[in-house]
């Protein structure tokens, strides 16, 4: 049965139809000012302003403008903007190498607040957006929008974005702030997307506590089940990796594996209405911590390279999109008729955005500090406006998801949805670029480095950053700062063995050393030595 | 003008639509599928039969029958053929990889032989297969074809399958072989898929001379701009890495921009109408000459496997695909009328194809010997043989030419046109599983491993097969080897610098040492030395 609709639905694919030959010339247009986009991102990479992000979007721009010019107004973009190649080629790449170079350290300390942040502070912003704006949309001339545009817009602003923020934030610099925002940012994509697909899929003529109830449940699964397929996956390709010793023959065979397994796991979720988000991020998470220790030195540096590379040109891909996509005339035609209102929109919306982010970053802040017994731990003021602040950029979700709500196959005919498609475009690209630019010198204010602390917290030696290591060496390290109450501990280290998270960390340390590792290998296991694969040997 | 064509006909383009659950679903299928593939040809490694291309291939099949039985007959693959998806998505990274990877000491050195065997070679087979097609057809009831169908027919079995080769032959054990063999390939993809294109653009009702002037001005025009254009992209990509020095920042801009550029000449080349396949070849050549020895070392290591490991997935992306697509039932339908008419043409076509191939191997290799001084550079009866033989497999190119000549958009409605797409993959499946699997055996009964020149052969230390050198020591190896007159030289050195070949290898490399690498870098140019790029010092 399910066979049967493959075939005959799959006919309906035809993968890429691009051989025209005007589309051969945009796609050479496209990979070109991909190359340009490299080069000068490469030549702005000492000034402090500017980043890869902002480079490709004012590329972006300045070639819709080249073609909108060349074309005579008809048009400014070389591809229309598909949600498919977004969520399905694009996306992928750059959350999986997300969790892949993520320190998972610091990322588990902050779990709680991270979560806290990404799916209620999520729900917080998407509710107050929601709220303003069927307050404030009603006074003003745009058209036909019921309750379920109005709910999708909160969930379209809700959506940040972790993309930039990974350019603008620094591991190194800021590792805690990095980890916080980070963080938030892939829970919150997921909290967005799931949220947005509730809300076109319920019916909210009626909300009662039922409903409600429900929807919270669907989140919950949503969240425990992604994460758990992203898990297993990535097990699973350690287990193959580790049981058959791929890299006997050829390393080749072990990156492709790697590859398609992470791909896999974002399909799978897709495959079973779960958020490829969220799956692919733990995916890569456990990749990192097992698979990756499994196989052969150079598979390691490929790997790490490679993924970074690939999520590399997928980001720079969206923002040059999304740059050139900011001209569309199709859209703008509408909005022309009454530039008053569009610009209102647009306004009120950042407004809202930066509203909806307070609403919930210092609240909870609070909260989460509360929890927290030494003041280190704690986020102090001026870290919470770091974090309100650098959350406040919206991306491509963010556009995904309202071409998605708004327009049929990319395109609109309904003066209401164009001027919400435009005021999307004109929100992202003002915080991203006005936002963005701002970002770097505001943490330079506000947080001049703290040189010791960094310098403690940012050594990770369990993430792929660090790649050619000595292995064992490294490893002693490792043990003796989280495990190591049987060994005389310098001074500095004291402070971080006081919080109860610590515990669990130790716990965990020794449940991995007991049963993951025999199973899943990981680091300080030795692929290439002949013979079978062996166990590290305990100390 | 051009823009208003980009952006209005870019609109149809809508990259790929797959939004609907069931493509998920086939997605999912295919990925996990060669996933499947990679476990299963690692584990048959050790077999001396198989190879990762038939593995796949079988795979295919079998899960061809598993659809066509659980949808009841109607359908057997998952997605559809594209042309598109093959020529610019799947060969260009194969292509670019056997450029990047090819030891290109033997190629250059018997590039004359190779150029004699891809163009003359394939236009002979074309003819001989064109000419038997016209006399045995007209016999057979076969539907309509006309004089351009039989042409094209001719072009699409002279398309040797590069890719199975490279699996079946080994660079190391068997390297003379491995280069003509393979460079006669890869000219002969470029000239097969030329000499369609030709005959499908050209009126073929009036042959003349002037007409078949005009052709063969047109393939010159196309082999010699192809390849000027891989080599001037891969010199621009040396140069800018070289000049602004990118691997200072980032290794994956450095990987990134590699990628990129290689992918931009393949396009460039399918912009200008020029041969794709040879342009991204030789901008493979190029690259790793000179870019790949000036990026970072861990972009090296990067770069190395991760362009084998794009090849790799494509290549078992294609057979499997192929495996799958040739039960397609559609096709068979209306060759199960007669079953007896379809066994024919096969088999038919199967002998021309042996007969077309052996119509110009044995007469081109006695002219390429008459021109060798040496016996040792002759090619004898039995490599003549395991030359022939190995070039014998047809491939997708054959296979997505078909599709192009004989469907519209994958399907057929024609009589004849069916027979002729379930022919041609019955002749690419027999030919791969059937001279594949007996190729090595082949090989091992007629030649011997000879011991001594083999590894004397094999050691080019200019590929990136080898990447952790010493870079001065080798080099200099290098250099003996080959320009070192003024240098003592052991024994088995001597046979090697008697040929005129040599003289121009000679003058090759010290135009190399005194123009080109101060310019673009290479073997030898340090990129990690802090301060501006220093060229390599003169010895």
């Amino acid at each position: 049965m399910m066979a049967f609709q493959l075939g005959s639905v799959a006919t309906k694919l035809e993968m890429l139809s691009t051989s025209d030959h005007s589309s051969i010339v945009s796609m050479n247009m496209f990979v070109a000012l991909l190359c340009a986009c490299i080069v000068i991102g490469h030549l702005l990479e000492e000034n402090r302003w500017m980043n890869e992000s902002i480079t490709a979007l004012l590329i972006g721009l300045c070639t819709g403008v080249v073609i909108l010019l060349a074309s005579g107004g008809k048009s400014s973009h070389l591809l229309v903007f598909s949600e498919d190649l977004f969520f399905i080629y694009l996306l992928p790449p750059i959350i999986f190498n997300a969790g892949f170079q993520v320190k998972k350290k610091q990322f588990f300390r902050n779990f709680i607040t991270i979560t806290l942040f990404g799916a209620v502070g999520t729900l917080i912003s998407c509710a107050v957006i929601s709220f303003g704006v069927t307050q404030v949309f009603k006074k003003l001339d745009i058209g036909s929008l019921d309750i379920g545009d109005y709910l999708a817009i909160g969930a379209i602003f809700a959506a940040t974005d972790s993309v930039c923020t990974l350019q603008v934030l620094n591991q190194d610099k800021t590792p805690l702030l990095y980890s916080l925002v980070f963080g938030e940012g892939v829970v919150n994509d997921a909290t967005s997307v799931v949220l947005f697909n509730a809300i076109q899929s319920f019916d909210l003529s009626s909300i009662n506590p039922s409903i409600a109830l429900h929807f919270a449940g669907n989140f919950f699964y949503l969240f425990l089940a992604s994460t758990l397929l992203g898990v297993v996956a990535g097990l699973l390709s350690a287990y193959i990796i580790k049981k058959l010793y791929i890299g006997r023959h050829s390393t080749d065979r072990e990156v492709a594996l790697m590859m398609l397994m992470a791909y896999l796991s974002y399909m799978l979720a897709e495959l079973f209405y779960l958020s490829g988000i969220l799956t692919v991020f733990f995916c890569g998470i456990v990749m990192s911590h097992y698979t990756w220790h499994n196989v052969t030195e150079s598979s390691r540096v490929t790997t790490k390279h490679a993924f970074a590379t690939l999520s590399f040109v997928a980001e720079i891909f969206i923002f040059l999109y999304v740059g050139m996509d900011a001209l569309d005339i199709e859209k703008w035609r509408f909005v022309s008729d009454s530039p008053g209102t569009s610009v209102a929109v647009s306004s009120i919306l950042l407004g809202l955005v930066m509203v909806g982010r307070a609403a919930f970053v210092f609240p909870l802040s609070f909260l989460s500090n509360l929890s927290k017994k030494s003041a280190n731990e704690r986020i102090c003021f001026k870290q919470q406006v770091v974090i309100w602040w650098a959350g406040l950029m919206r991306g491509a979700v963010s556009i995904a998801l309202a071409y998605n709500q708004f327009t049929r196959s990319g395109h609109t005919q309904l003066r209401g949805n164009a001027i919400m498609i435009t005021s999307t475009i004109t929100v992202v690209l003002f915080s991203t670029v006005v936002f963005g630019l701002l970002t770097q010198p505001l943490i330079r204010f506000l947080l001049p480095p703290p040189k010791q602390s960094t310098s403690a917290l940012s050594s990770d030696p369990n993430t792929p950053k660090s790649v050619v290591v000595p292995l064992l060496e490294h490893q002693q390290d490792s043990e003796t700062e989280l495990g190591g109450q049987d060994i005389p501990l310098p001074a500095s280290f004291r402070l971080l063995l006081t919080t109860p998270t610590h515990t669990v960390h130790r716990c965990w340390r020794k449940f991995d050393d007991a049963f993951m590792r025999p199973m899943f290998g990981g680091r300080g296991f030795v692929p290439f030595v002949a013979g079978s694969p062996t166990e590290r040997s305990p100390r």
